[in-house]
Parts: C-alpha cells; structure tokens; sequence
C-alpha cells in the first residue's frame, strides 16, 4: 500500500458559514469563508504546505449541497456523554475511518462527544477502481464528508492519510493526536479479496498482521495507557460442533483444567489474518501489559446511522457486489433490482449478524468501558444468528410487501465451507455493558430495500455475481472481470 | 531478504579427483577436473553465467582438507532406503537447507538416497555478521560443503540461492527441481531475534508468513501431489495448565463434543509466525487439499550426525550466543570455557528436547509415510522432557567426570514466560511410524562437551549472556552490543 500523505487537517469554518443544516439553493457551491490547516511534525510538511497553496489539501466543496430532511436542528453535542465518565477516553483514533464501519464509527464518536481523528490510507477506493466495482450510495470524498460533517455539527474531525504499515506515519499520527483509544478498523476486510489470486492473499495477511504490529508497537513506544479496540471477525471461529464462547474457554482435560484461547478454524487468508492479529494482540497484552479489547464482528446490515443519515454527502457506502458485498445488503439489493437472490450452495450456512447501528453502539461500549492493563478482552460482536436461507426468506416477503418481485436461486458455491452445521455463538458481554440491539425487523428491511431501491439506478448487475473461486485462486494476478 | 541468486547448481566432478575419504597432504589445494553448473531458468541466468565465467559461482576448495578419521570407506548409498517404497518421495526440497538442522536434514536424507535440493538465501550467515555472533565450529561456505559431500558420497545436492518471499525465485526452483516433498526450515527461527526491535518483529513475521504462503501457493499451482513437511515448534503451544496434544484436542462443551485444533499461547514474535503459518497450512489442506506434515519440534541439541561428522567441511554450526543459542548447546560451551551455565529466573521452565540426530531421523519418517491429500497433520517432535534446572544439572555432573569446574548462576529472565508451570506434552507420533530415540546420555553430553574444549580458543565470552529483553522492545533499531 503507497504512502499517500500524512497530515492533521482540521477545518475551522468563521461564524458567516452557512451550515449544511440550513437550507441551500440546489447547485450552489460552498466555500468555507476560511480554514486552517493544522500540519503535524511530517517529513511530508512541505508537500503539505504546496497542496494547501494550491487550495487542493483539503479541497472544497464543489458539488451540490441540498437538504437532507433528517436533519436534527441541533446535533447532538459532547453532552451526550455521562456525566460521571471524566476518567474515560477522550481522543479516539479510528484507523480505517473512511469505510464502510470505520466511517459510522467515527461519525457516532464524534457525535458522542469524543475527540476524533480518522486514519486511512483510502486504499479500499482503490480497489473498487482496480475491480471495477462500486458502492451503491455515491459517497463524497473524505475531504467532503468532514468539511460537511463541521458544518453540520461544528465537531472537527482530523485526518490524516497515510498507511499504517508504514511505521514512521503512524508515529507521527501517534505523537501528533495522542489517542487515548485506538479503534482499529483499518484492515483488507474482504474474504473474497483475499482469494483473488496469490498476491492478493499475500498483500492482505501482510497488509493486516503488519499494521496491526506497528499499531502495537506504537502503543507499546508513545501512548502506554492508550485501548486498542480492534475489529476481529466470527469468522475467526469457523463452525464448530460445540458452543462458541468469547475468545476463551475453559478445557478439562485427563483430570486437570485450564481456560484457553477458543480453538479457531477460518475459512479464508482474510479471516486468517485476524487469527494472526488475535494471537499477536494476545501476547503483547501479556508481555508488554497492553490494553485490548478484540471485538469479533458478525456480519454487518443497514447503511444508515445517526449521523450518516445527516446530510447525503455523510452517507456511507453500500457495497453489493460479489467480492465486497455481504449477505443481507447483497439480496435488499437485488431484490430492489429485479435480481434473484444468489444463495450460495445449500443456503444453511449460519452466522450472527448486527446493525451497524449497534456496530457503533458496540465500539462506543468497549471504549467507555475499557480494557485493563494486560488485559486481552474479547467480545463476540452480532446480536441475532441467521442461515442465508433464513435471511433469503425475510428479503422475500419485505419486498412482496413493497410490491416487489423477488425470487431465490442457488448459484454454486465457489468457497469451501460447511453449507449445513451446527452453530451457537455467545454474546452476552456487550449486552451487559449496556447494547440495546437493534433486531433485524420488517421497517429496517423496509428501509434497506427503499434505500435500494432510490439508488436503483446506479446498480451494475454484472457485479452481483460471486467470481472468486476458493480451490481456482491461482499465482497469476487477476482483474475480477466485468462479465 | 534480499534476493541474492537464482541458480540449480549441481556439480558433476571427474573420476580422477581425489575424495576427502582418502588421505591428502596438509594445506593442499583441492580442485575439482571438472564441473558442470546446470542453470535453470533464471531470469538471473546471466549474472550466473558471468559468475560461473569468473570461477566463483560453485568456487573452489582453498581450504586444507584434512582427513576425518570418522569418514566410512563406503558412504552409504540409496539402497539403505526400503525395498518396497517405489511409491515414496524420490525428489525432496530441503527449503532453509544451510541452517543447522536443514543442513544435517539435507545430508541425512541425501546419504538415504534421496534427491536433494537445498534452497536457502544464506541470510542465516548475514544475522551472524550483522549481530557481531559466530558459530563455535566453523563452518564452510555451502558450495565448499557441496562439493565436499559430493566428493565423499558420490552425490549430488542442488543448489538454489534466493529467498522464498521472492515467489518468481521460488516458482523457478518447483519447476526446476520438480520436488516430491518440501522440507521447509526456512524461516528466521529464534525467539530473541524477533524480540531485538520492532523492525526484526516484523521481518520475523513477514519473512515467515509469507515465505510459507509462496510455499503453499507453488505446491498447488506446479506440485499439487507434493507433500509438505514443515517445521513448527513446541513453543506454539506455550504451557497450558493442561496436557499437551498432538495439534488436536477433543472438546466435550455444554453436552456437545468437536476434535479442534489445540488452543495455540506462543509468547514471542517468532512463535507467533509459527502458530500463523500453521493455521494458514491447515487451511490450505481443506480448501485446496494441500498434503502437510507440521513438526512441531522441541529444542533441539548436538551437533553431529553420521553424515556432519564425515569431514570437518561438513561440520555443522553450533550456536551458543544469547541470540542464537539454546539452552543445552549453550550449557556444553559455557561448561568448557569455564563460564558458569546461565539459569534464567527460576529454571523451572520445562521444554521438550531431542538429539539432532532424531531431527533427521523424524523428517525423514514423515517424508517416507506421507501425510494425505488434505490431511494436516501435526507431529510433536521431541524425545524427552527437562527443566532448565535438570539440564544445567546434567551438564554439571558430566562436566565434573571430565575434571571441569562447572558453577551454575541464577540470571534475571529477560523473557516473559511461567518459571513453575505443568508441562506434559504427547510425543507418540513419531515413536510409532519407527522413530528410535537417541535419548540424552552421559556418552553423549561428553561428546558435546569435548566438542566445546576442542573449539574453545574460539569463544567468544561476551555472546553468551542474554540480551534481548521481552519487555524492552522498542522502535529504534538495535544492533546487540558486543558488551
């Protein structure tokens, strides 16, 4: 991943600016009437300094800015913390901020009332590009979606793009925001990705395992005390026979007991990664008496938040398409398009699954309740479990209800997993810190298929398909082609 | 690792040369009549021919040859293997074949009439000279030790010069040498050097993750019969407060019963990379039906096999710094220069260890009894169990029968690990496809120990203390200071 620029930019925007908020004539350009650029200690300070003489650093927003309705007259301020939380993280840092969780993350943080800083290398625009993909949502530039963001709320976020395997930008990072939580979403978070072909594999076990080193080297050499929240996956587990607990279980074996890391089984050099980086975070817990919480994610539904839902130029993506899209999203959109709804193989494969509502709700919890010192946390991060053909079911009869069309086929299933098993997973710890989950429900369906709908046109049918095969993946590079 | 030289190189000597079995006059240079260098395919043909042109790509013996008194008349030739294993590996890849236990694997299974390749990058030979360390036998260059045991035995073992990580390199030696199994030590095996700083943590991880991904991937694309017996180490299990299993652990779980992979505590960046390429080999076995043997081997002690001992050229290197080191080699020098046997914290940390000569003997069992297509197959290789107090209590009692005055000090852990802990780990395995233990004894510990006197003016006293310290660690590039 290429070094791209490493910066802290943060906009202040003088009283006369006219917020997103209030209404704008359709096609008016915004201009900020000023802002600052706060340039951190980089050995890239002067490329910095040429790109905001150039006006081009932080750009400005070009495109049309109307109305959105759900607009809230007064976003929430840091008042929405508890009171009696002074002690708790204040500087949250949340690698990856500008995709798909990292970016409702950051947005419900700073809502919250935290100090937030995004760090991204923007890579995963990258792969859409190279993949010929793209998200169903048109989403503007991380530029775009801060400048919008301040204007809307009047909370900085700051930025700063860089590669976290590139150890001297997340030092810098490091010393320059001084996090007091890490939320680390910053990772190749695709199965399919990474059975692309070999380099593709390659790239996301280094890419992953080696920044999430230099993340705990960086804790471990500037912020001490600092909590790393990073985003694992269910899929670390695989599907065992027996209960799935939280990170641990405790084995009797030939009259003697232990509790021992859950014994793990992934199912694709993406979900190994997280094996790699679970295991890696574990040590340094124990040796250097770091702080963690390993959040083991389900799979993730809903494109709207809170804040996203602020102002169109907030929204988030949606991702469809067979390498990026997951489950759920997937068939709300092709029952929107006239698309049958791609089961793959038998359909039985179960997983827990949340809202990204409660994704943010989750990360917010393990914040504000952190970890000790030495302590390798681990919560399994869903709240209902579903088969494919469970959840095939429920997009039907939503979209019959919309009038809709919808069909199911069974299109073979290119990966090499178990189609019909037993499957349990706990996940009560977050429950007791306080989730309220959202349930999967007709109105979230409702609204996921509208949403899909509304944006209909903007749907490439030939990105619906799986292409990547688990046994085919191969040594030559491959272009995931456009059908 | 850079990637240092491409090359298939075999060398075919005439019959009128002199083999070191017979007797030659000191300080006599030894020149082969002839030799032939087979290139492969190299995109590094050139540099090689120009080296070849210059008469250093296979060099020459300059060195005196004396004569080892241990040399049989006739090296043993194929025939030892069994009459009715026509169906068994013919052609075998000894990946890290340079190092301490690849070389004396590569002799062992050469001398059993295997075809042998050794692909190694030497970079073993660069920590020695970046560290400022030294094996206490000096060692030849691995083209003198080929010719060496090719003048004594008859036999060829090619010869293949790149870093696996390099998969251009690594896909020319598969096509090139077309192996029936690959025996892979090639990966950067000590604990301590992974702890040193952030930037060795890192390449510890990569170098051995990524080395073992190209491995898996040649093996599917070029060799998909190809057996794979990769080397592990006890360490992946760390000290569970239960009995240790053979990779696998039957689980009964709120009335529900699975065979699991054991639960994996490694407690350095090094063990940590182990425990990742096993997870990632275990995956390719059910995803691609990749053939796999993981030896997850012990300490391993001694330094010479029928095969090192035939010629002093051939000798094998014998670490005893506190990189490098491991415990019972390093008691042996430290008892035979007077150095009192280094305790860390409390010795009761309890390992599992074995002679050199079952490191050998157990690659070639499980090359001989191949695992399945699919299988993953998990092997723990070691003979016996000690604690640091018995070793260093051994090697006392065999020190004082040679008239040495040995003294054994307690020095502070730099690691962090249980100084008391249970420990009892299986090791049936290996004992039932025919493995004969050389369990440690008195005859042998004499010969390691006269071994250490034999080469004691080349100690280096300052190497033997440890240096490397687990909690330490940082960012900042270290070079271990030669005190």
């Amino acid at each position: 991943m290429a070094h791209l620029m490493s910066t802290s930019c943060s906009i202040k925007i003088s009283s006369s600016y006219r917020p997103f908020g209030q209404p704008l004539s359709e096609d008016r350009t915004v201009l900020p009437n000023s802002f600052t650029i706060k340039t951190s200690k980089s050995p890239f300070k002067r490329l910095i300094s040429k790109g905001h003489r150039a006006g081009r650093s932080c750009g400005v927003l070009a495109t049309a800015a109307s109305v959105s309705k759900e607009v809230s007259a007064n976003p929430r301020s840091g008042s929405d913390r508890s009171p009696n939380d002074s002690s708790k993280p204040q500087r949250v840092m949340v690698i990856g901020g500008d995709g798909y969780c990292g970016w409702a993350t950051a947005l419900h943080l700073s809502n919250k009332g935290y100090e937030v800083a995004i760090v991204d290398s923007l890579v995963r625009r990258l792969f859409d590009h190279q993949l010929g993909l793209d998200s169903l949502t048109p989403i503007s530039s991380i530029h775009n979606r801060l400048r919008c963001w301040k204007a809307i709320t009047g909370k900085t976020i700051e930025l700063y793009i860089g590669d976290i395997c590139d150890f001297e930008f997340l030092s810098e990072t490091f010393n320059s925001f001084e996090p007091d939580a890490v939320v680390h979403f910053g990772e190749q978070r695709s199965a399919p990705y990474s059975m692309i072909d070999r380099s593709r594999a390659v790239f996301t076990q280094k890419n992953n395992v080696i920044g999430t080193l230099n993340v705990l080297f960086a804790i471990k050499e500037f912020r001490e005390e600092c909590h790393l929240v990073k985003l694992g996956t269910m899929g670390e587990y695989g599907t065992p026979n027996i209960d799935i607990e939280e990170g641990y279980i405790t084995i009797s074996h030939n009259g003697r007991t232990d509790t021992l890391p859950y014994p793990k089984q992934a199912s694709s050099f993406y979900h190994l990664s997280k094996v790699h980086d679970s295991n890696n975070i574990a040590f340094t817990c124990k040796a250097w008496g770091i702080r963690a919480t390993d959040l083991n994610q389900g799979v993730v539904y809903g494109v709207k938040t809170d804040e996203t839902s602020m102002h169109e130029q907030l929204y988030n993506r949606l991702d469809y398409d067979g390498v990026f899209g997951t489950a759920l999203n997937r068939f709300c959109v092709q029952a929107a398009v006239g698309h049958p709804l791609t089961v793959y193989g038998k359909g039985g494969q179960t997983r827990g699954y949340l809202d990204i509502r409660d994704t943010v709700q989750c990360v917010e919890l393990a914040i504000a309740n952190p970890a000790k010192p030495g302590e390798f946390r681990v919560f399994n991060q869903f709240t209902e479990q579903f088969s494919v053909n469970e959840l095939a079911a429920l997009v039907t009869k939503a979209g019959q209800k919309l009038g809709l069309d919808v069909q199911t086929i069974s299109v073979p299933n290119l990966r090499v997993e178990a189609e019909e098993h037993y499957y349990n997973a706990k996940h009560t710890k977050l429950i007791e810190l306080g989730l309220k989950p959202h349930l999967l429900s007709d109105s979230l369906l409702d609204s996921l298929l509208n949403f899909a709908i509304e944006f209909k046109d903007r749907i490439d049918t030939k990105q619906i398909m799986p292409s990547v095969s688990w046994k085919k993946i191969g040594v030559t590079p491959q272009t995931v082609p456009a059908n």
